[in-house]
């Protein structure tokens, strides 16, 4: 059996993001070959033209890779963002003039609620830039006419919010100038949900959780070739695969988290588990890398910059 | 400063679970210690009547946790019961004839795709199950006065299945019984989120996400004290921390995961990253055990089986 | 396909460890399963009567488990053990009156200095019990014949300290009485390693590191069936695994680790990776279970009390 | 309280990898923000030319960074090596005409067996590679001069094996030329150690395994200010750290490990822990990045290479 050698990184002189992804190709084990696997499978998705799903979970947007995700939609590079509620929050909160900052995971949380921050990680918020996101949300909702909001889908919610972002750097404002859908099927689960359940003591208000599976079914059974960047698991990366079951699956993907899948939940189950069930082809092209998606995303990204 | 001794445990006779959990307590470092605590936390739950919120998150109820789940319900251990779409499925598939089988982490998923079975961790579901599963449950959707259906809550929905199983194994049999509700906000992202979706095509059905949120909010304000168990993290054990920002912050809970913090996500955070939020009092008795809820739970459970 | 039923854990009376290991094998999946194929295999080394190599890693006798693997080497459980130094340090500073103490991971390890505690995980020693077992450490050397310390192996020199200990409860007094060799190939790096270090630099001392492989092999090539109990990692799974080569493998072997495979080191790596080399025999009965040592070995070894 | 805020990454133009890690520490949260400070670290590390101890654990040779090492060594980045055997090892296969392979974690290990591969995670050696080196190893033994072999230090070991390669991109050969000493307290515990036994047999070796601890105790104590750059944990993180408790501990350090605290053994343990013991000064300047090192390291080095 004619096996592949493993090429040693070659320290040298001035190194792009680029070369070092094709020196880890070279090596090809352990985490490095991982990522450049993620990387060919990016670029093939890219080349391809695929229908790209992005899912992301937990607090990326406030960690830092806002400007980055809202790159991707401008590019092109997606076709659909499936998110956990949470990180359009935060979206919102920079739209809407609040920052994110430095924490540590070792403090006392007694002390930040005192100084009126809230922890996510390391990442913090400040509660009265939470309370500055639920009164422009408010006024946001208030805005929507009513009878759309007898019948209101979370895709239609960002929409309507995205188009009253002025912010240009706004990961809603991004996607809703460019037609690129965001969906979140758990979005009551965070700070606007439960704005939205406020909302609706006094208002006229229903979330049709199930209205936008149309549309998603749609997205997808329309799609020649269908591909998914999964960062951090959890309900995006389940409602991206199962959706997918309309199609027979995927075609190609790649999943960054720090999950594993011992415990069996899907956060860290392989995407190979997919084939299983049809949310992957059986001869898609699948790659898990474990490790820190604020660290590895970045990496595989600016990899790209050169792609088509 | 005065600092307390590990003591060895110590091989003895035969050996009660309860036993076992003492001993842990004694050493007090390490995992045995953090579950030592977790259960010290449980019986405090207990004796204080605590209203108690049960999270579920992972292919539990397939993996084995059915009985003990609904055994929970029946004692009264929990108030409420808030899970991802899937537990609620494999608890169904069961009451409706379906089984769960023993597969593995390393087998070929095409190969199982051709058998007929679908994967989750080394835990197998028969794609004829899910089917008759779909089946039913399209029965039981027709079967709800379409009053209800124009405006249909997940718990109300769950309330409605569970009125309509004979099984008395099935969770959501005992918790209709019982009258403990069972919260999903992210019950589209399911199975049976693909079923309400199917049949919503020909039928009148809205999934109102947000309508849950005034009941939810009237149990947790309404709790005299309050407790968490969090069985693996995820959209349940947000939802549950989110809602008590309403009063302030749990006063007990424990939570066994495999997720560590340092990739940010909640699933992940120690529960004490809640006190910054007001989602945990100041001072709440909290701890988190890094583990498998498959071998863990069922040991700390068993030792609460001579608790008040 | 014939597939093995997942059978629900059954909450009832008064529990056994033993009749909860039951319960999870009847379960069969995630952690449970593997804990469960783990007590299979540990009955079936005693029932074989198979030579059994214990591996020792991490803080475990500090940890509160001393007494229990002084009681496998009391059983006959074990033929030899393997370990890093630290875990015979903690045996010898309890031998010499010191005790271990609860701490915290989360402490200021500046003030624990100041306090003169030194920590292990949330273990803490106080460095006068060091200092105290620094002393009766020089003194057992000094009392050890000169043509002996011109040519001692770690297996020899932990003989003599267990032929010198009056603590009943020492594995390393326990270890000599019942004639069972502990081995420790990286000794040095320890505080015992220190130790020598100082005392050599006035006596004669020659710790020389390869002569306790003439003993290992013929342990390992004299046994009829060969077994490895693994907790943790590190050095002593590799110094088992390797010294099995000489005879193709061990027939039977579990671990409990945190540590998972993707880092490609052999402390993560599943048993089977021995297969390749002859560490494992081809039909070896082999299992990992991924979890907390202080935990899920208590709950093995008890459920082993009516095992022959 | 004044909080720094989190910059968020800044898609752009072609990126250089020192561009990146400058845009992670703007970042500054999460794994970004860990890895940003390593880099700090770093390169504090190298303009004060402080003396710097490389420890290297699992294959990280054989996995693609053994250039990486060589050219450290060659800039004078370090000053001593502290590793397992085993990168050692795999050294001089290369060294000696053998490479390294591509695998796969989820392969047949009896068929590798069978093929005459040993695998090492996903990397994978040729038995006949081994035995060539086992044949050289056995002759550079027997041309070592027999007075030097009757007490042998690790040290001394690996200084007579890189005098006789020939290999320039050999890390031994390299450490020989600059002077660079490489110590191994567990070197028995690898195919070298096999191969020290099987020499023993016939002929005169001793390998005193304490004998290095004066001129590591020499290094350390005559360092102006001491760091560590720790990948993946195990005895050479603790015999690193070990012996700065000969000067109070080290100055500066990082490390890159998956291993996490929980399970209480050094290789998880933060830095931080050493502060309680003398092995880490109170006022240390110290990191710890959760990841892959065959990812993290290079992405670091290449970042230094415009550093003095």
């Amino acid at each position: 059996m004619k096996r592949r050698r493993i090429s040693h990184l070659a320290p040298g002189g001035g190194r792009s993001v680029a070369a070092l992804l094709e020196e880890y190709r070279k090596a090809g084990v352990l985490g490095a070959g991982d990522l450049a696997k993620a990387a060919e499978i990016y670029r093939e998705m890219l080349r391809r033209r695929a229908t790209v799903f992005l899912g992301l979970s937990g607090p990326l947007v406030a960690s830092g890779l806002r400007s980055i995700f809202a790159e991707m939609i401008r590019r092109g590079h997606v076709s659909a963002v499936v998110t956990n509620g949470g990180n359009m929050v935060h979206d919102m909160i920079e739209a809407f003039g609040g920052r994110h900052y430095v924490g540590s995971f070792r403090g006392d949380d007694r002390a930040l609620m005192r100084e009126g921050m809230g922890r996510m990680g390391n990442a913090l918020t400040r509660h009265a830039d939470l309370e500055a996101f639920e009164k422009r949300v408010g006024r946001i909702l208030a805005s929507i006419p009513e009878d759309k909001r007898r019948n209101l889908s979370p895709r239609e919610l960002f929409q309507e919010i995205g188009a009253r972002i002025k912010d240009e750097r706004s990961i809603l404002r991004v996607a809703y100038e460019k037609g690129v859908p965001i969906f979140s099927p758990a979005v009551v689960d965070s700070a606007l949900g439960l704005e939205l359940y406020l909302f609706s003591q006094g208002e006229t208000l229903v979330l049709n959780a199930i209205k936008d599976m149309r549309e998603l079914a749609e997205i997808v059974m329309g799609a020649e070739s269908s591909g998914a960047i999964i960062l951090g698991g959890g309900v995006p990366k389940h409602y991206i695969l199962g959706a997918h079951t309309l199609r027979g699956g995927i075609d190609y993907g790649f999943q960054i988290t720090m999950d594993r899948e011992e415990a069996g939940s899907l956060s860290g189950a392989r995407l190979e588990e997919g084939r299983s069930w049809g949310k992957a082809k059986a001869g898609s092209r699948l790659a898990t890398v474990i490790g820190d998606v604020t660290v590895l995303f970045p990496l595989l990204f600016y990899g790209m910059e050169d792609a088509p």
